[in-house]
């Protein structure tokens, strides 16, 4: 059996067998957004990690080392906003090919620093080494969250109202332009590139969510919207409706799709890489939850459709038309 | 500036600026074996990680799938045993090339269960992707230690007697022997090639030096005895004396010298990789620390030098003659 065969998913079941041997203060193992550990008795420690590899998740020709360094930190930041987690300390580790420059290192030092600093978070230690060909960035971050806030996956109830805490599918389009060396010659574009390179990590966002009441499952848009609300439904055994007039498009994506002939649902459905939250709240705090968040972050928290008891998972169109969803995000080893 | 004229400590030193912004709770931050901060009044949370890159730390040609996991989760435990502490969680990260197969893969794991699961250990998440060409292993370890226990680089004082809790220089023997594709054909030659793949992490060794009175600073010999005291030497503010005929080596690097006409000491003084613990501990309380040492673990805690208040580092011979150390240990970055 190959790797391509089993793929991401199933090669992570394969390697999770036996690796909990001591579970008396373990909260959740591998398969969230983050692992979360009891440290005290009302807190838990999150703690989270991201490899990113040269070639594989960026190309360094088409991405500032400040951006690299940002985004590399995002990431991680998303997986603790994912769990209502306060992110605490990084970790930075890196492997450097012979051709990387010192000044570009620097920056990419810079990008991490400056989005840990708006986040209060400490850079504690890491690993720094050679590398033949590719620039390696790993980091990891521990974070805290009470107890009784944290958000799971597997925690979406029938009923609850699914919610995006921001616009998807603006990476994806983001990096469509990269891979295809198209000049953003618009603020339009300029924006979707910023939004693939320099992703914003809803940190504020999944407090706030943590701590309202009917708020039950999160995870953080980072393989697509139809992958990412596939893991919650699966892991909490239900099914999801989505309508697609409600799924949110920013006009710029609106206006790069009329510009390159894309379909701006199916975009928004099998991007990847926006990192806003998607949470499931209990039908009747949804509203007042909504109008508080608006009121907070001066943005919208969008209801796209709902936790269903049956584990169908569909999509329905204005005109009352459905057709299933097929879960299309990212899995790094299956043939495409 | 390149980063081979500024080396890997160099570079440390650049990043390490602006790291730290919430100082409060941090006991360690870059700049010891482990990350070390508050996590209750009289506890502290310790975090080290280590990057594994193919063909700079490794051959995979060279090395079982089992030796390699199980040498990955090693060298990280190796930091927490260096600051006396307990590992609790381990968090472990992969690149995969397409040409690694999935048994090699599951081999991996198996050395990480392995050895994880001698140390009641749990791997509680990381991250899996893909990757060009190389295969990377990113494990980070998070580790306890009570607050007054905890072992540091800078708490060396002078007349402190420099041990190691074992032999040393045999790992880079092994490494002879795979990058000059000699043929273990000997026991002893064995002995040394599982010295090099196989590293004993000597976390036991630390929790019971970290209880002792008087023992003050250690660090585990990664980069090389030279390179390792070294360091304590300098984040000390100290020098140290090292006694040629008591440094540790064992009858297999005898042999394995005479055979291949290397100077013991020399190999010993440079080796890395050993992961065994230098420790520094008070004059008065060393004989007694050995004598306990030797009857639990049934193995000597070599005495091998002393830390000197002058800022010297000095190898002294059975004649009596001296020789002024240079650490030779291992940079990854500076032209050799």
């Amino acid at each position: 059996m190959s790797l391509k065969e089993i793929g991401e998913f199933g090669f992570i079941k394969k390697i999770s067998r036996g690796c909990l041997i001591r579970p008396d203060t373990i909260v959740k193992a591998i398969g969230d957004d983050a692992a979360a550990f009891r440290s005290d008795p009302e807190q838990l420690t999150l703690m989270t990690t991201d490899l990113l590899v040269e070639r594989i998740h960026f190309l360094r020709a088409a991405i500032s080392g400040f951006d690299l360094g940002y985004k590399a930190l995002a990431v991680n930041l998303s997986d603790i906003a994912a769990m209502g987690g306060t992110a605490r300390e990084a970790f930075v580790s890196i492997a450097i090919p012979d051709d990387c420059q010192l000044d570009y290192l620097d920056d990419i030092y810079d990008g991490i620093k400056d989005l840990a600093a708006e986040f209060d978070i400490n850079i504690l230690g890491g690993d720094t080494t050679r590398s033949k060909i590719d620039l390696i960035i790993n980091i990891v971050i521990q974070g805290i969250v009470p107890d009784k806030e944290i958000l799971c996956r597997d925690a979406a109830r029938p009923s609850d109202v699914i919610c995006s805490t921001g616009f998807l599918g603006d990476s994806k389009a983001g990096l469509h332009l990269i891979l295809n060396q198209i000049a953003a010659d618009t603020q339009g574009l300029k924006s979707l590139l910023k939004a693939h390179n320099r992703p914003q990590p809803h940190l504020r966002e999944g407090r706030f969510l943590a701590r309202q009441p009917g708020v039950h499952a999160a995870i953080d848009t980072s393989d697509g919207l139809s992958s990412d609300l596939g893991h919650i439904a699966q892991e909490s055994q239900a099914g999801a409706r989505l309508y697609a007039d409600k799924i949110p498009i920013s006009p710029n994506l609106k206006d790069f799709c009329a510009r390159f002939d894309f379909d701006p649902v199916k975009y928004a459905l099998s991007g990847g890489e926006d990192y806003t939250l998607l949470c499931t709240i209990a039908f009747e705090h949804a509203e007042e939850i909504a109008h508080d968040f608006e009121k907070k972050f001066k943005r919208t928290l969008f209801a796209i459709g709902e936790i269903t008891a049956d584990k169908q998972f569909t999509l329905i169109y204005p005109d009352g038309k459905t057709k299933p969803i097929t879960p299309t995000g990212w899995d790094h080893f299956k043939a495409k």
